[in-house]
């Protein structure tokens, strides 16, 4: 369709968009709550920000910029849009260091483009909810992104959720304990990760295909599946370093986590593994029944702000999936508010002038007025107009209301009508206001 | 600079980002009490949908998006970012007509991008806010426009500003009277237009070489620069039938913006031309001591919308030119309230899960608080932090307090500290929030 927007990308009208600016003040709200502090970047950043960060799979998905002027012509880029909010933090972070607090909390909210195949749910320009901490290697600040993700999920009204928890230190734990050659982690891992879609059989033949032994494959599959899972963990985990730091770090942001949010929401997970490599300790996802995927996520990642051209500091955070919340929210979140508060019917030409004049003052009283603007003479009509826009009065003022010196206030659900003296028009409003 | 925003783009920090935020509440909120509704479309357009619409100036300004995949090297642009917020609406009126209120008065506040040569205060990244009233041919609709625009101003801050009104048909009129040749008008209104910057006489030399001959120069000239120039504008016009509309025009939205305005604040500007040329009724421009330019600005263009590959129909609106204004603002309208209200000192490893939960208890009861995600044990540059926190309180729960079960809450300001029984610091801190 030629006045479609480009595929992937969305136009929102006002009722839609309300509803998504009333989320976002929430989400604000919750991580200003936190201490968090906003940022926004540039739509775009150089090219060369923003290429190699995520390899070439994240390569594909940058949106280029062509080169402007007499470099047109080369059909070459020099800038791009952003792939996602961290890329932009880790610059911010290079660049303005000493100025930001220390640690740096902040929250960003805002577009982030990818030239993904667009499909069902998913867009080429998508709004992430990203909060984050640099600069802190206190478990306090992975719990701080957990409690203030919960708050946002409560507050946006998602009835029934669960924070998934685990530790990458608790994987690489178990790679040790079950003496997996170190060549082969990362790959057995991605496999592990799969045990949430695929029966145990079909990973363990594909943990096989990688070259990892069936007596290690049935054990590391058997351990994660078992019902009993977290205390044979426990158990597997007692001779590996690493493992019990993993443990030690899931029972302390647990502890800290369920000071502010009912135990069972959380629970260790250790059959959780979160696909991207860079995250070095909690890994957390939150899963909603009826929802598809995670809904929120985190963890922390103490090398890849450097990696991404940052500093070098510690740092954790998470990302709320707005875009996958949205359309689940209950339809009342969008506010029963119409647009208008009170809608102004014009009698007549020669009477334009004073109704633009009621509207005016129906402003003043804090309300939200407008003034017929179409060419219709026929009140039936302009009462339709005024419903539509959702108007709770209708103040008239036609050559009778002119003859009296009185405006007729319609309330728009009862039907009633009320007859004020103009000049008591503005005291009779703020009532309505104020009322 | 390797970790700067692309060139003429902008990293907004908190503080600014606030204040910026701030003013666009503002805006956001005067607009709907007009009865505007919001419009938000995406960052990029088909390029097509954007080339051609403003010239080939406009289009050397378009930032131009490469296509992706197997069609990347052929070095072409399918895609384009956004260059105004004007060609959007006129899409979205036709892709979505019937469904869109009538008439359809849509706000946007958004980013645009335009690869003009950045300097100082202006950008290639940069925020529009319109707002614009489709499918009404009602001088209401231009009022309405104005008494916005000057509600968005005055409720900003903006101390002292003017609306310069004229109207395409008053031009027009003027160009009739002085029997200046059709094929000369664009050209005639263009040097006209300069009456603001060069002296009369650099004006008429203009219009003579444009090839209008030198009484007609002169007498325009003096007509628009005469210190009774309306009278003298007025006078001329009476021959004219486009002249006499344009001068009802003018008259009708004074007479109708008055009613909510001071009259001194809006005045007839015959020499007011603007620069582009669809203009086809009323325009104004606003101006403001101290501000170069114009910092608000409009007019009707019945023509455009169809122009631009939208439906036939009368429009009218303007632009609030925010980036100029948001400099000059007070510096106190970004909200003198700090990042926290109260921030939670660790003082020592075993009693930070007690400060992580009194930083939850304070954020119950409404406040925004921290805590210390530091590494340091020292009370006193704990404290330095809260301060530049902009903390009110701090919560401090150190190894005494923990033997009394008491916290001490210190007053960041007077520095004077009280002692509040662990199990009664909620009630306190809810104090602390409606008080």
């Amino acid at each position: 369709m030629q006045f479609d927007p480009p595929s992937g990308t969305r136009d929102f009208l006002a009722a839609e968009l309300e509803r998504r600016e009333n989320a976002f003040a929430i989400i604000r709200e919750v991580f200003a709550r936190y201490g968090f502090e906003p940022l926004q970047t540039p739509a775009f950043e150089h090219l060369e920000v923003l290429t190699g960060k995520y390899g070439d799979d994240g390569d594909k998905l940058i949106f280029k910029i062509l080169r402007r002027g007499e470099h047109a012509v080369s059909g070459e880029a020099d800038l791009a849009l952003r792939y996602d909010l961290t890329v932009p933090l880790a610059r911010v972070a290079a660049a303005y260091g000493s100025q930001l607090p220390s640690p740096y909390k902040r929250y960003a909210i805002g577009p982030v483009w990818r030239a993904d195949r667009p499909g069902k749910g998913r867009y080429r320009e998508f709004v992430q909810c990203d909060l984050d901490t640099l600069g802190s290697a206190s478990r306090m600040a992975d719990a701080e992104a957990v409690c203030a993700q919960y708050d946002v999920l409560t507050e946006l009204g998602v009835a029934d959720f669960q924070f998934l928890l685990n530790s990458r230190q608790v994987l690489s734990g178990l790679l040790e304990a079950f003496s997996v050659p170190t060549e082969l982690g990362h790959g057995v891992l991605t496999t592990l990760d799969k045990l949430d879609k695929l029966v145990p059989a079909r990973v363990i033949a594909e943990l096989g295909a990688r070259g990892l032994d069936e007596s290690r494959s049935v054990g590391l599959v058997d351990t994660l599946t078992a019902g009993d899972s977290v205390a044979r963990v426990r158990t597997a985990l007692k001779a590996s370093d690493s493992g019990t730091a993993g443990l030690d770090e899931i029972d302390e942001v647990i502890s800290l986590v369920t000071a502010h949010l009912p135990c069972e929401r959380i629970g260790f997970t250790p059959r959780l593994v979160r696909g991207l490599s860079y995250y070095t300790g909690p890994i957390w996802e939150v899963v909603a029944p009826g929802m598809p995927g995670s809904i929120a996520s985190g963890g922390r990642y103490d090398g890849l702000i450097s990696q991404l051209g940052g500093p070098d500091v510690p740092a954790t955070g998470g990302s709320v999936g707005i875009e996958r919340i949205l359309p689940l929210l209950p339809r009342e979140m969008s506010g029963s508010r119409g647009r208008l508060d009170v809608a102004v019917p014009v009698m007549g030409e020669d009477l334009a002038p004073h109704s633009f004049v009621l509207a005016a003052a129906t402003r003043r009283a804090g309300l939200r007025a407008a003034v017929y603007l179409g060419s219709s003479g026929k009140l039936s009509k302009q009462l339709r107009w005024a419903s539509d826009q959702g108007a709770r009065y209708c103040l008239i003022y036609g050559r009778s209301e002119h003859a009296r010196g009185q405006v007729t206030v319609r309330d728009m659900i009862s039907g009633e009508q009320t007859e004020v003296y103009a000049d008591q028009i503005g005291d009779y409003l703020m009532r309505l206001s104020t009322g």
